[in-house]
């Protein structure tokens, strides 16, 4: 496909355009996945996650601004969550970094999540996919908000950088717990603000918690983006952690989980549409339901039929 | 089964039992909830979610309290983060309600998301249709969080009220935007500190953007449920609610899609749990993955390959 061969080649709006159309799930977006598939696994992918407001959009661009010192390409996706009635990205992250869109090194897009509320779209996995085919060596995927998106982001990431802030109340830092596991590294960014030290050591006090340790100890660490501060020992813990990843075995066999996990989704995805189409079809699903309205039948005998019909 | 009409007639451990069961996914529960499913449809269920801070289980306290003024009695599902190192409840909402728990009237439990961070597990949706069979009038479903959790409520409620609070910095504001879709109502609680008014005027600014206007114009309330304030009017809207719902025919309407998509759940899950066996036998899968890797293979070709295979 000849905007595969432009986009490799770094032309922007060919890549602008690849991710356009699988985003939108286009009958091309299929052709486009395979197609690029072999170019893929050279990006180091680090995803940039942590509560609103911890600066993960200042962050991110420090740190892409500090790769390019080295010569260094970044692919930066920023996930903004969408608006369920415009449609449109809520946090305009597009303009927030305009100034290093200049660069021809660095390549950013914003993905909004499309309703699906706080979940790293789909959408985003293939974004992550065709900027690595493009050549660069960084892609950063950088999301806001707490839940699901953070879980969504270490299938999709080799290195996974969580941002927190001081002063935030009590329960955000307990729902902060539920993303430590994740983390493969702790940025308490804003670190100029008072209670920055008092997180440190929550943090290290639930990692000490965490009864599975591996030979990588993730490192806990201060910067105040905005003033550049800390920014360059972030970049060195994320190559760190990348050497790490590589010569353990790690990264190979996250690679693999991913890929696992990736093959089962996408088989979800066509059973689902399988089976939506099946039940859509004739009157015999509609009896069903009313059946199962007025108590006559009840789901579970459904499902159990169902795919009995639908299996070889 | 003598366990579900122990549980019918009001039996809590019996109740706790069920739920434990079918929550554990033991060989009993498919039985259990078979049996249970004519005896539902009779609670009206209510969501009650919003961002960390922002009040929700002392509201729900509070709630349940007036309807017992009426007679009324409650199930109480505290949907509460797990801690992935731990395992156990981050929040302890057990604790926390445990003056409520000493009335016959009203029953808590607290639900673990289980490392389904922000997801309202499929446990929940079960204990929803236990305590509905029990002969709850009501059963209300409290989650911490923002993200996808939300939107399973919907799937599981007849009426969502969306918590928010003044004060909030504007990014939690904009995360809160993508929540306005699904709230039959708002309570601003806390709504004796500074700016509550300034967050009632902009969830009806947000109101006044939606498209999809109904007949149901979500109303905005202000509440300080610490104080007991504003609570009779939220009560009083819960009902208005669903009376709104039943006449409208939109009671009908969303149970059946409720339905539909719970049997759609189940039978993707149980064909993919049949993939995921067949794809765990012999040494074929392992090739495949391992052609992957090497990028012999793309992951489109091994989807539609598996799904041809298994589907009749």
């Amino acid at each position: 496909m000849e905007l595969v061969e432009r986009a490799r080649r770094g032309d922007r709006r060919a890549i602008a355009r690849l991710i356009t159309l699988t985003e939108n799930e286009t009958p091309e977006a299929a052709g486009i996945l395979k197609e690029i598939y072999p170019f893929t696994g050279n990006a180091h992918i680090v995803g940039i996650t942590g509560p609103p407001g911890s600066g993960k959009s200042t962050l991110t661009d420090k740190l892409a601004k500090e790769l390019r010192k080295n010569g260094k390409t970044i692919g930066i996706l920023a996930v903004d969550p969408t608006s369920p009635f415009t449609g449109g990205a809520i946090l305009g992250d597009r303009v927030r970094m305009s100034d290093l869109s200049l660069d021809d090194g660095i390549y950013i897009r914003s993905m909004g999540t499309r309703g699906k509320l706080g979940g790293l779209s789909k959408a985003t996995n293939y974004a992550v996919k065709i900027l690595d085919a493009c050549c660069f060596d960084y892609v950063f995927i950088e999301t806001v908000g707490v839940g699901q998106s953070e879980v969504d982001i270490v299938k999709t990431a080799d290195t996974t950088i969580v941002v927190a802030l001081p002063g935030l109340g009590d329960d955000i830092q307990a729902i902060k717990a539920g993303i430590m596991e994740i983390g493969d590294f702790f940025v308490v960014n804003k670190a100029d603000r008072d209670g920055a030290n008092r997180v440190v050591t929550e943090l290290q006090a639930m990692l000490d918690l965490n009864p599975h340790k591996t030979a990588w100890i993730p490192p806990i660490m201060m910067t105040v983006a905005s003033q550049n501060e800390g920014i360059a020992k972030v970049v060195e813990t994320i190559d760190q952690h990348f050497s790490y990843l590589d010569e353990s075995g790690e990264l190979m066999k996250r690679r693999q989980q991913r890929i696992e996990l990736e093959v089962e989704d996408l088989v979800v995805q066509k059973l689902f549409s399988y089976i939506n189409k099946k039940m859509g079809q004739g009157n015999r699903y509609i009896q069903d339901i009313e059946q199962i309205m007025s108590k006559e039948k009840d789901p579970y005998t459904l499902v159990n039929e169902l795919v009995k019909e639908s299996l070889k």
